[in-house]
This record gives structure tokens, sequence and C-alpha cells, in this order.
């Protein structure tokens, strides 16, 4: 079957976004610092429709992440963090502008029912409120036989982990402290579900470490 | 001026040491898990009095992390948690018997004062009751020029990483969840004092992540 994947930057204290998450502060005080390591990287800025950049030990790992990946699943503060149910007169479109840079379906874990969302380069967003089970359920479908990335954030990729529905595991750990904010491994328990480190690369800014099914 | 050194060993949820932590169990519930990693290393088995044991990637690792150590520091649960003032009609001499591994002088933080403790091979274990700051200052004059190790746990690290005392910091992080117990960063705040990241080592069932002053 199909994997899911998730993959998530983390501070050396656990942090996958800093506090005080708002629209005008989606990762947090402070959480930019945890994806200070991407934003360089050629792989990053292709993605995001710009030229140039670097190539590091990085690069390969990006890469790998973009590769096979057939649709995506997001928390809905990922998508955009708007309070309360969508106010379908000033409807919120996200974070991702007119041609986000997935190019496949996107699945938005809400409580808030609402349309799905086209945008362009194939990009589109379905709001799923019926739980972690039929957003993973419609990712797969979506994605046709290739795999299925979990962007976070923290609240939706601890409930994939606490349910052992992750194949694949790749933390970005920055080696930065945040100090609060919100934590990845929050409510997860003591239970890997099998998830071992397959693999580890150091790069400028970053450890990269692998999980994968043992 | 002669460094301070942290090396402690971390899961990947951040936590030192299990919850629950007690004389019978000192690492916690669960806490063993962080340090399986080290056990069968010839080098560890060594430093015990035992003959054997296998090399890999963290041989290095291990053997510098004791080269050049002239005392060491620890909190009072590492030294041996017993609860309450000593009690001297049947004090309590810790975790470490008779020669214990160090071979050079420890300074035990504690809120209690005791005599010091002379033990076989060259380890003294001397109670300080007057504050991190003191300790370290009767560590480095008795380490004579060679570096202070801090052994752990966590509060003791943290205080120590809060002043901004610590010059490297060698966490040995293990691919492990323990889901409760003692964060090794909690109250640190988000200031790392200039510690880097400036080498990673990954060994079977554990990473090493170097910090040094940049």
């Amino acid at each position: 079957m199909a994997k899911l994947r998730l993959k998530i930057s983390m501070s050396l204290d656990g942090f996958v976004a800093g506090p005080d998450q708002s629209v005008d502060n989606p990762l947090g005080v402070g959480g930019m610092r945890i994806h200070e390591w991407v934003f360089p990287l050629a792989a990053w800025r292709k993605m995001h429709g710009l030229e140039g950049g670097e190539v590091n030990e990085s690069s390969q790992v990006v890469e790998d992440s973009l590769a096979n990946i057939g649709a995506t699943i997001m928390g809905r503060n990922m998508f955009g963090g708007q309070p309360g149910p969508w106010d379908e007169r000033n409807l919120w479109n996200g974070w991702w502008g007119d041609n986000p840079p997935f190019h496949h379906p996107v699945f938005v874990l809400t409580h808030h029912m609402r349309r799905p969302l086209m945008r362009n380069g194939g990009t589109s967003f379905t709001f799923v409120t019926d739980g972690i089970h039929a957003a993973l359920e419609q990712a797969r479908r979506a994605a046709d036989g290739k795999d299925v990335s979990l962007a976070g954030g923290a609240k939706a990729s601890a409930q994939y982990l606490k349910a052992g529905l992750i194949d694949e595991m790749e933390i970005n750990l920055a080696p930065v402290l945040l100090g609060t904010g919100e934590r990845l491994f929050d409510g997860v328990g003591d239970d890997m579900h099998d998830l071992k480190l397959v693999r580890t690369v150091a790069a400028p800014g970053v450890v990269h470490l692998k999980f994968a099914r043992g």
C-alpha cells in the first residue's frame, strides 16, 4: 500500500512551532528559526518557482521527500489559521497563494465544512471534517498509487503518530531551542509503532533523521 | 580556561529520565531505554572494569568524552537519590559502589550538607550546598587544568545551560519516545548561549550531537 510519510522540522527541545501561532505568524514566535536551513536550498527555491540557490547535504533529502508523492495531508493551521468557522463572505484562502507548491490534491483536517478550493498548477484543497482516517483514505485514493505526504503541523502529526499510521518519518532536527511552543510528540506516548531510525544526514543548520518501519 | 562539558542521553521527545524516579529506579520508568546504546560498548565496559564488548561508531565518542576530564559535577539524584536530609545513622553511599568509574573528584549538587565520601580508585564525592557556580569553581580547582564533566541529571544540566556555563555539550539522542519524564531543556528558554552543532555521528541505537561555542 502507498505509504504515509511525515516530514517535519523540529527544534532540539522538541518544538515544531513557536508559541502564539496566528494568522499573522503561522509558525509562532521564533518558529521560523527551525526552517532556516531550507530556504537557501536550490531544491526548495525550485519548488517555489525561484531560480538559483545552494546545493548541500540537505538537497537530496529534500528531493527525496518530494519524490513519488501523490497527495498531501495537513492540519488547518498549516493551510491558513483562520479562527472559528470559515466566513463565506470573506473566505481566507490560506498561505499558499494562487499557485501553491504542491501540484497535487491536498487534504486539510478541519472541524469546519467548506467547499474544495481549486488553485493553479494542479493543487486543490479539500476540507475533511470527519477525522484523520477519513482524510488518509481520501488522500490515498487521490494519490493513485503514489505515497501521501503528511506536512504537519504538530497536532495533525501527533494524531497520526499516536494512531500508528505513519510509515516513514523525516525529522529535520534544527540545533536551536525555542523554549516554548507546540511539541511534535505531545500526547503521542512512548510507542514508536515500529518506526526505526534508518538514516542520518548532517547538513548545514540541520540533522535529518529518517525513520521507517522495522 | 578548562571547559565544562555536558554529556547526556536524551530521547527523541526530549527526556533524559523517565517518570517516577526513585531510589529503586534512578532513571525513572523506561529511562533505561535511552542508555541501551552504551552498555554493549567495549569503551563503557572497560570503564566499569569489564572485558570484551563491541566497537562501533559510538566508541570514539565515548572515549573522547572521557579524555582530559579532571573532575565531575552531578545532581544529587545521580549520586543516589535519598529523599530528605542525609541520615547520618544510615548513610546512603549512592549507586556507584566501592570503586566508582570516575577515578577523580566528583562534586554533588545538593541542599543537604554532608562530609566528603572517599572511595577506592581515586574517586571522591564532595557535597556542594551553595549552588552551581560554587560547584563549578571547586570542580575547576580540583581538575587542575583539565576539563570538568557535567554528568547530569536533568535539573543540574538545565541550571548550567540556563546560566550559559556549558562550553561543550554532547547529546546522545536515542531514537525512542518516553512520553513523559524529566526534560533536559525544561526552563532553559530559547538561548543556546552560542553553542553550535559542530559534529554529528550516527551509530547503532543513537545519534551523537556535539555542540561547542561558536
